[in-house]
């Protein structure tokens, strides 16, 4: 049994619901998924109810987050068309700005050129801004981001003609990040059909065998890996259908599968899912963490029997391969052979206030 | 009687119509109008019906133009989102590519990064590309230009957050030009009470106080003025509400008002009605052609007596500053005094094939 020691992973892109959703996920619930995935800090989205777009919303979300939470955590601030200054005030308590510029689930969605340019024109530099931005946004993003000499990340790449952009950017030496979301790397449109189609739905949605081809063929200019953890109750995705996936628990199996396929090598894995993620979003280091990972440990994916509130997974019933066994927070074993052991609250925020 | 000579004016973008429309304008009446508006060079814009975007239809419009034309003139091709490599290869043929990146008129729009990035990557670098671009759809096309080693056009820009980023663009020596519509500059959203709902259909639509307030702030930045004379007939404006105005007709008074106000001198004025779009298209010297312009002479703008076929203006009873009195192509008297001497077919294409 090939047993890997692994630096606590780091998830920069999730949705953990708390406060206004708690039924489809709580901060305990979530970061008890993460550490479950092996994820030891995870970075959460605005796209609460109500937004993360002030300052009483974003100290709801810490008070929920340090009552809760059994891994660390920061928290992204969510750009609205009027909250620039408060967005850049409030820039020290958080591990990012995330603008969304194309289609999302909520009301964050940005439209105007107006509101791109002012949060990338008075945003800290050095804290990131983060792009929901498909298509020709992603351009758009980018030449913003440089007009004002600063760094931009692009969330969930999901298309040939997307990743193959950020490679010629890249190429050209500008200053672009992006993530990749393992269903994107796993799944097509054809998928569909087997998942359901309310199940099915995500943003952005899977991509074709030709977009899932090129993203393997560009990791390289893939900096992080990112689940885009999304949960919504079964019975939402079956009727309302809102976008989005819990991915957290699943992660990490498919992450190592690209290391079986000789994509990447192990090292190349653990940089998308530790390394890159802790210099782009400035993430301390964790003393005394670790996770413990059965690479050879074979199970079925099954919603009903993770830690996320979701209770399924786009993945069901998929063979997979590595399990993680034990999960070593500052010295503490808080997680081993599917048991969570962490203390509510005891996951701490990066970015203390 | 203030007589000034001019050099015969450039209108880098015109909507002539012919062929598919005729009843609309064709290439006898609208470069007519362009004589009585003191244009001795029109750059046809590609939206016909059929669009321009293959070898049969430039052949189309360029024998309607050599048969009726009686001022010089360029055609624009069009890019679709399968005509990459046909569109390079007619290159010498014409005087720009243009992508419809936004809603207009006709059924040429491009919606996908992959289109404008085909298109960007293979046109030939010494052939203009001119971009219908609104909001942030100007940053993307800026970027993927930027990525291939290229400049860009930008058409009509009309909002102030545009025009602010071409700025920004500029002062960091981005290869992006642009133009300004004389609607742009003298109209806006309040003005469509009085123009009637359908005629006032434009696109980019009127804007703003402060749009136009902008953008006469940042006339150092507009390169060319531009008409984007697009003449439907009256009809039409009234029914079916198709966007966009006639021009032509009009345009030099408007842009004498610039220089009566102060905001530009005269030279400044011709810079961007000949001198810049001279340069950018690459438009060859007109030998002995010039134009003279009664500067004092007070008219009411009247669609029915204008020479396009639209017979109609947005300016319909404003009082205008400045006319035409004599055009001067080639050392032949083409136009005086209200009438239109030129043989159809005298008017030559500026890229012979």
């Amino acid at each position: 049994m090939a047993i890997l020691t692994l630096p606590g992973l780091i998830d920069p892109h999730v949705h953990l619901r708390d406060p206004g959703a708690t039924h489809k996920e709580d901060f305990y619930s979530g970061t008890a998924a993460a550490l479950a995935g092996g994820f030891t800090c995870v970075l959460d989205m605005p796209n609460n109810t109500p937004p993360i777009t002030d300052a009483a919303a974003l100290a709801a979300k810490q008070r929920a987050a340090s009552e809760k939470a059994v891994c660390d955590y920061g928290i992204h601030f969510g750009a609205s068309a009027d909250n620039t200054e408060i967005a850049a005030s409030l820039a020290p308590q958080v591990t990012g700005l995330k603008m969304y510029l194309d289609q999302t689930f909520g009301p964050l969605r940005l439209d105007s050129l107006q509101s791109l340019v002012s949060h990338m024109a008075q945003y800290p530099r050095d804290v990131p801004i983060l792009c929901h931005a498909e298509g020709r946004t992603i351009p758009a993003a980018i030449f913003v981001a440089q007009l004002f000499d600063r760094p931009v990340h692009i969330c969930h790449v999901s298309r040939q003609d997307e990743i193959e952009l950020i490679r010629a950017a890249k190429d050209k030496g500008v200053r672009v990040t992006c993530e990749v979301a393992p269903h994107h790397l796993f799944l097509t449109e054809e998928d569909c059909e087997k998942i359901g189609a309310g199940k099915c739905q995500v943003r952005p949605m899977l991509g074709t065998r030709a977009d899932v081809a090129a993203l393997r063929a560009n990791l390289n200019v893939i900096d992080c890996f990112a689940t885009d953890h999304a949960p919504h109750t079964l019975f939402e995705k079956e009727s309302a259908q809102p976008p989005g996936y819990p991915g957290l628990e699943t992660a990490l199996a498919l992450y190592l599968e690209l290391a079986r396929e000789n994509i990447l090598t192990l090292d190349e894995v653990i940089a998308r899912c530790y390394e890159n993620p802790r210099q782009i979003f400035n993430v301390p280091v964790q003393n005394e963490t670790w996770i413990e990972v059965d690479a050879d440990a074979e199970w079925i994916a099954r919603g009903a029997n993770m830690f996320t509130r979701a209770q399924w997974t786009p993945f069901e019933g998929r063979a997979l391969r590595g399990k993680v066994t034990r999960v070593v927070l500052r010295g503490e074993t808080v997680f081993e052979n599917g048991r969570a052991f962490a203390q509510p609250g005891s996951g701490k925020n990066i970015r203390p206030f």
